[in-house]
């Protein structure tokens, strides 16, 4: 089936840290699965990507906040978007356990 | 957010054909929401698509089945596998709801 059976699958308890694992690389495209227990992005830092990513809350909810607007978005589970190329972002909250999809794309 | 705002939205009681929504597009890549409600592909059919497609179960289950394979796969909540090109393949059953995430990729 998959190295990765389940997306669901999840560890047990917190982690001191977001789990990364990718899922599926081509050239210019990478499908990976973030396992988030409650972080948020460290204070004063933002994402600041050269390629647009899209990203899916699969279980769980999350706030993230985009530099541009005063408030963070909610997302709730099953929400999504994209995340435009140099559009700095950051996590501001995430409950645990948070299962994200994010496909990140090569620059244009 | 999004022209499409929740992954997990969905006809409320069974329609007549699955529901494709394509969430996103660029050179070589298109992620495609479907939603199932008890479909299978007709008999006697088989998908044969030229690129590679990884697909996930995001809600309800599903049975894949192989043409170089006895059996069906069972897929649960949660299951992804990648459909090698060519691999001729068919949608054997699936519950209703079932709501899948695929990432259809070009030709290598």
């Amino acid at each position: 089936m998959s190295d990765h059976p389940n997306l669901y699958a999840g560890p047990p308890t917190r982690t001191d840290a977001e789990i990364f694992e990718t899922l599926l690389t081509r050239p210019g495209i990478r499908v990976e699965r973030i396992v988030s227990t409650g972080q948020a992005s460290p204070p004063g830092f933002w994402y600041d990507q050269d390629g647009d990513e899209w990203v899916a809350v699969l279980k769980g909810s999350a706030e993230l906040r985009f530099a541009d607007e005063p408030a963070p978005r909610r997302l709730a589970e099953g929400d999504h978007l994209l995340i435009p190329a140099q559009c700095r972002h950051r996590v501001e909250r995430t409950a645990n356990p948070t299962i994200w999809l994010a496909v990140h794309l090569a620059p244009r």
